[in-house]
């Protein structure tokens, strides 16, 4: 490994004694002015900045952001990077970090070890301006080792908790999709979502269930055992979800998959069985995917991309000083042709 | 903004004098020392950081940065996050860095705008170890500007330069591809690919275009005005690109799409004018997309996050000092129903 120094142009060969002089204070004060430390007055600082700034001293980004205290960048935080609504939600957040002039330094913690290993040497400390969570699971003790960076915390998805929270009503959406269903004339719904045992935050699979169950208790609908399948938020998920549905005893005869992935899986699976939706097995989605047109996929749309825009519009407005307000965006039911009435229903 | 001094918990409080008294050298040393200035000499060197160490001296991660001279960060430069091919690849990248205990600066370069802001500007200056470069165009004024870095560059997709790279034989896939519509009778076989005017080192749309008019060569075949599309890469974009083909004078029979996700477009914009696939036109893609197998797309497979992965074990393997090779990884025709002969030939 090279030195930072011995990367540079020669221009910081300034000593710190020069910087002193030119101050007229020590170098012990110049050296705790640069660090930031509280023990220098104000005055004292901006002359030693305006020292070290006149002679050049102050010559690398790393240096220049100790001095002042900001980084200009923002820590991302997502349980994962390679499914289709973290893309989005992070090309829309990172478009209003860059425009913004803002770095984005980027962590995916898809596990528990990842997470553990993240929230104890949290390697954001002192490095952001602000923490940006994207739907990760979360729990009180990571919520604490968050609040101790001492800077905004901002979230898509992650409400409550001194968090700031852009998201949608995903309760209200995960009804209305399995109202859709019922009124259809479907009796055996069925779920597929993420797994049983979420940590305490990830409130979006639990609220969609939420949803689901209260859809069904107002339509005077059981759900029997089985019916809450887990698809674990991927298209292969989906599938064996779906899989595993059609070999219960008393199959449903539709299905609500938490997200477009799981949904466009449970399709396959259908095809698979030998079966055809929505003519043997209605299924409706949840995302508004840009392939579920294609597949003719009923869902609910949120705005996704959107979401990662006005959280870190929201962020940056907290890095500012401005009080913000958590905001819910709309969802609406996409009807297309992936749901019909049962087959019982219009003999 | 608070300054760092003031979010810390009181333990910086050494002094740069104590740790100057306790190495036996004087504060300027000391300065010199942990700013990696090239004269002051290792031991000496060594003697201040064990001070500095024993007296809780050094207190940021910015700051032991700026003393060790790593970074432990990665620039990671993509032109798109929210397209599949990216978020694979970076999903796997990333996958590999976090394991290493890298942290991930990433940069998002979709227009020219941002592209010569993030030239001009180089943010990643002393901020990262290595950069990795996701099938980004640079041309040579902009590899010249990462090799001032004086930090190893690898790439995907972005083969010469210097620049390491783990990619495959887009010309040779792009040839099979057309090659398998040849060979099942088709004589007007159109292109969808990227626009016409990409920058000198995006090497990707135009190996496949090169690839694309070989086969038609060697198979004696014509390119007809207006039959190699711009898809722009997207969905929207390759069902466009279709639209324009079928409202040619004699459009094709068969259309090579560069990717999964401008063929799937092409599929819509086929079903939305009335057509067939594969009875009316038939269609390959490029990639195998997770959801080409749902709508039964035949397409040419890559490994696309396994191209993610091996470029930056290639990267951390030169910032451990290693020499590396360029790699091509194996791409495969994968036959599933949306390729078949044209009606002419059936007839």
């Amino acid at each position: 490994m090279s030195v930072p120094g011995a990367r540079g142009t020669g221009s910081e060969a300034a000593d710190i004694a020069a910087v002193a002089r030119r101050a007229g204070v020590s170098t012990a004060t110049v050296s705790r002015a640069l660090r930031g430390l509280p023990s220098v007055s104000e005055p004292t600082r901006a002359r030693v900045l305006a020292a070290a700034r006149d002679l050049d001293y102050v010559t690398s980004p790393a240096a220049s952001r100790l001095a002042s205290g900001q980084t200009r960048s923002i820590g991302v935080v997502a349980p994962y990077l390679g499914r289709w609504f973290f893309g989005q939600v992070l090309s829309g957040a990172e478009e209003v970090l860059r425009a913004a002039g803002y770095d984005v330094l980027l962590y995916a913690l898809p596990d528990d070890a990842a997470r553990a290993d993240f929230f104890g040497r949290l390697p954001l400390r002192r490095r952001v301006d602000g923490v940006l969570v994207l739907t990760l699971p979360v729990d009180e003790a990571e919520v604490d080792a968050l609040r101790g960076l001492n800077v905004p915390v901002g979230s898509v998805g992650v409400p409550g908790s001194g968090i700031s929270c852009i998201g949608i009503d995903d309760r209200a959406a995960a009804r209305t999709a399995v109202t859709h269903l019922v009124n259809l004339g479907h009796a055996g719904i069925a779920l597929i979502g993420g797994g049983p045992s979420e940590p305490i935050h990830f409130t979006v699979p639990n609220d969609r269930l939420a949803g689901y169950r209260t859809a069904m208790a107002d339509a005077g609908l059981p759900v029997p055992t089985g019916y809450e399948a887990d698809g674990a938020f991927t298209y292969a998920g989906g599938e064996a979800a779906m899989a595993g549905l059609l070999a219960l005893p008393d199959p449903p005869t539709a299905v609500f998959a938490q997200s477009d992935e799981m949904a466009m899986g449970a399709l396959r699976a259908i095809r698979r069985a030998g079966l055809r939706c929505p003519e043997d097995i209605s299924v409706i989605g949840f995302d508004d995917h840009e392939l579920a047109e294609l597949v003719e996929l009923t869902t609910i749309a949120q705005p996704v991309a959107e979401q990662g825009r006005r959280a870190a519009q929201a962020l940056l407005a907290r890095i500012a000083g401005a009080e913000v307000v958590d905001q819910q965006l709309p969802t609406r039911l996409v009807l297309r042709s992936t749901t019909s009435p049962p087959r019982r229903a219009r003999r």
